[in-house]
């Protein structure tokens, strides 16, 4: 058994580390810290642990030595006191986007500031087990993921590993995002008669997740739009690009399995008939699975691949428990066990 | 043509009241006004009226003369300068629900405190036609109604009529309300991933639109359970009560087809095959129908009478043009005829 | 390790036997029997266990023998079969409604027609650990529950218990439904664009779940009233009763306390603070808690009794697989740990 | 007063065209057929007709003449009975897919079928008033629109008529539709636990309507991809193009300002601030109005180009009613005032 705590415990990230890590059978979660939830039991803020822990958020100035220190925090805080963070625990895992570039200059282009701490960017590891199980095994500095990049990311990775991508062809990610991704706070925007039943394209490109992308995929010219829909828990990337001459469908489903079966979350979806045909990301929700699915259009050679998750487990605290236990040398999958809902 | 202005048109009922009045054949608009928005045009809050009105939102304080008045003001804020807001116009209609109540006890017994202008109470109508279409035709001063209220008085009104009802046996009614409800205003209840898919008993008994039942329809011994649902526009009444010995299906047929007969806007829906056999709110978004619907257990003399509105039009704005039509001579119709949409 | 197969296992209650018993630690699903999909991968109807099994639907009248046999078939076709049944296994849970009712007196006047199988009703445990636990824990053969039963009698259960109703006074359940209830098959009315934002009452009384409330709560005078609302998972159940003279609401918490201190699955949600304050199902789905709420108007005696469930868990499978649990000495809560997710 | 008819008036087109001309001032609408519904009213279907028309449905093999008779057939049953439905008023308006197409090439190619009266593919007018207003005018047989093809089609017009494009490079249209594209008919994927809160990519590429994209906007090199999301009414297109060098966001914004103020039922919607700042389908459900917008990447020239409708309105009847007004003479925007919702 070993001890994590986690700051900033109330957002929707923090509860879902939450929930995984209490029922993480090598794991004991020490310290759950909140400014604005202090004192009180977290299951008031994440109704679903009522029963399941009697932590209260604790002061993160009260902050104590711990195993792994998960930071959960909005973006831009981690940086700033990452020496102190640093000194608390052996491992460190930030789900912020401060430390998941690794150069700071493409830092400053997409986020439009400079770095405060760039000599930390080299020593953290990307937490996408998918890209990175190797070097994560043995981290000690871990960045989560944004969730918009790691479903264009594992869209795009059987299509890089058995390289079939025109690498100097544009690459479009169309994502649909559910209301989740706006995290826990309300604003105009997100009240329920205005959000409910949207299709809101909010960010037509230059989303801030697309260096993400870049970086991970060594491709040049990536453009992400951003597309809100009527769902709590998912996203759904379309990644539109096109496939080298020659390049057929046996190529493409010979890439997706061969990825699917290296990787424990990484499912491949695409059937003729029923009514999951396609990667869904509403049977997602709670579950760490990424479904994959691809068509092609042989005439044109324009490729669709699809990638769904839920934008809290893949696209952020799945994959950063899934990170912690390569890092420590858990089972890769321990924790991270449920499958998800049928019909949900 | 007359006139018309409204105060506090950022709202959801203000903004319903935009939508029908520009679009009324007797009325122009010529004053919204927002403190908060002062300066934009309406159709920056209100999406659906952008190529429909220039009006801009203009201040509270530079109120101008005008034929009828519409206060679709935070409850509590007409009370206080009802003399100014009676003095700029020949018709007031109020849509909070500071003069819906005739009787100063029941105000103060309700709503917790002291009513402040209750000279006034008595020269206001309530402003639902169904119940007091007489009175509003020489009306000068209406009230608005509360949505949950006309739901429920609506429910009662065939029961009533008949006198079907043993009065002294207690009347539970429970209404399952949308989020529209709850006003334009962002709150955490209200935030999307906590609001979406809810069934939420935020109100088990002693809501305040209690009051306005007892008043219309008479009966001291009734109780309201409110209930959230997802959906956004739409109030259901499910009225529980008893019938007198001997009353019988076909006696309830009576009131009811009676009802309905008399009154343009209630309509019944009780059929034995097809989707839509009894009152569903969904239908009646933007429409001023109230659709009603009965049952009757034999054994037990257990009467349940149903009432479908959309709670921004039979329950608010609606009404209020309904009332506003009578009062003036128009046709009680007139503006009030989109008839709702299907599938929605 | 114990064998267990499950007939009927297309449907939503078959799915999550499905997703329980893959997942737990002491049980191994040897067959899962379908008419409709025989031979395919159970993952291609319930999409959630793709790489969780490999089993492939067999044929119903294929059946081996085995250690707990769970039915999941339609409604009357259990209790034509049930000697076959009986044989095949040494436990048998049958989660229809053939079994639930101890007189077939009862059972005729709710179901209409004559049980094919009374001589079987006296051997059925019903299969609510709450109300049964102790029988359970030497029974052979289970009933499983109807889910509006079941959020009604929880709901009822620290009421009872403590005795503080008036038993003579009418009960009426108001209770709110989602979609899953209606089951796996497309219907009209299960058509999105016509069920998407319904609240749609479709039986004002006389719902055949109110038989086992009456047989379950030994209260006569009970009356369910069913309406969808628009979720998948999940139903909530408000108890309208009236209390004893004398009865205060600290009776009730304490009545209510002690109720969730003995049963492990029942939690008390009554607070003055946070968007939870009161049971919600929507928290629930996939869970086998039932979360229970309550409030008195001390005025009239009228109290409100408040239960969250999700259906296919609490309402169904989940007490099956804990009703397995208790009947074959494994731990009670035994892979049905998932705690639910939020947001969801 | 002109008599309308409409041939297969029980699904959703047919609905809509219902509600449109009932409550048009110009039109009486004498026959409504559906050979499943035969001898019902029309508001036993379309339940938000109730209290607006006494009419029935009629038996399609007794149609009688009348002036302008609506088709709203399944797709493939028109061109066989051309010549008698011709025959049976003076104007024709067929909502299926036709006649939509003029060349019969191009129909085999997207259809995989032979045309059975491709004589007839010439004398028909494509009805979408925003792109042959002045052929309209003069029409006798109007092919409706593909509701996809409408999206994409307004989208592309300002880009079109200014020539901002680069013809030659790729077209991506991502559109996102609601659940009442799939029509009227149950069927497993439409089971609302199944459907409700999708992102289903159920079309990567080749959806039929492509072909009426690439008729009418003289483009080659154009995909549509197509996604279920949860929402009833409504569409969204975006367009992913490239513009020529040079064109600069000010060229972008006089092309669509002009192609706003040329049509009635345009809207521009492209703001810094307040919710709604760009195109939404929600609060255009009821409404004819498209909304656009639009955003450029002056690095790339990636152009986004987005058009928002009401699929059922723009994107079928009400563009049909629309394009009736223009060949008899009325005023364009007769019968099609109905602004949409707020919220909604």
């Amino acid at each position: 058994m070993i001890n994590a705590s986690i700051i900033g415990a109330s957002g929707y990230t923090g509860g879902e580390l939450l929930r995984l890590l209490t029922a993480h059978p090598e794991v004991e979660v020490v310290q759950a810290t909140s400014r604005k939830k202090l004192g009180e039991y977290v299951y008031q803020t994440h109704p679903n642990l009522r029963k399941q822990t009697k932590l209260k958020f604790s002061s993160p100035t009260a902050l104590e030595p711990t195993d792994v220190l998960f930071l959960a925090l909005p973006h831009g805080q981690a940086q700033g006191n990452i020496e102190e963070y640093a000194a608390a625990a052996d491992y460190l895992i930030d789900l912020s986007a401060d430390f998941r570039l690794r150069d700071p200059d493409l830092y400053r282009e997409w986020y439009g500031e400079e770095h405060t701490a760039p000599g930390w960017l080299e020593k953290f590891i990307y937490g996408l087990p998918e890209l990175h199980r190797e070097e994560l095994s043995s981290a000690r500095y871990i960045s989560g993921v944004g969730c918009n990049a790691t479903a264009s990311n594992l869209a795009l990775l059987p299509l890089r590993q058995a390289e079939l991508l025109e690498a100097e062809k544009p690459i479009l990610i169309e994502i649909k995002v559910g209301s989740s991704e706006g995290g826990a706070s309300a604003n105009p925007g997100s009240h329920h008669p205005e959000r409910s039943g949207v299709i809101r394209t909010y960010a037509p490109y230059g989303h801030r997740h697309t260096a993400e992308v870049i970086q991970e995929s060594s491709l040049e010219n990536v453009s992400l739009t951003m597309t809100s829909v009527d769902l709590i828990r998912g996203a759904l990337a379309t990644v539109h690009g096109t496939v080298k001459p020659g390049v057929a469908l046996k190529d493409l489903w010979k890439a997706y399995r061969g990825a699917v079966n290296e990787n424990p979350f990484l499912r491949l979806v695409k059937a003729r008939r029923g009514v999951y045909r396609v990667p869904e990301p509403k049977i997602l929700a709670g579950s760490n699975y990424a479904d994959l699915g691809f068509d092609l259009d042989p005439k044109t050679g324009h490729v669709i691949s699809i990638c769904a998750i839920d934008n809290l487990m893949k696209g952020a605290s799945g994959s950063a428990v899934q990170s912690m236990n390569l890092a420590l040398g858990f089972e890769e999958t321990l924790g991270l066990e449920f499958p998800g809902l049928h019909p949900v």
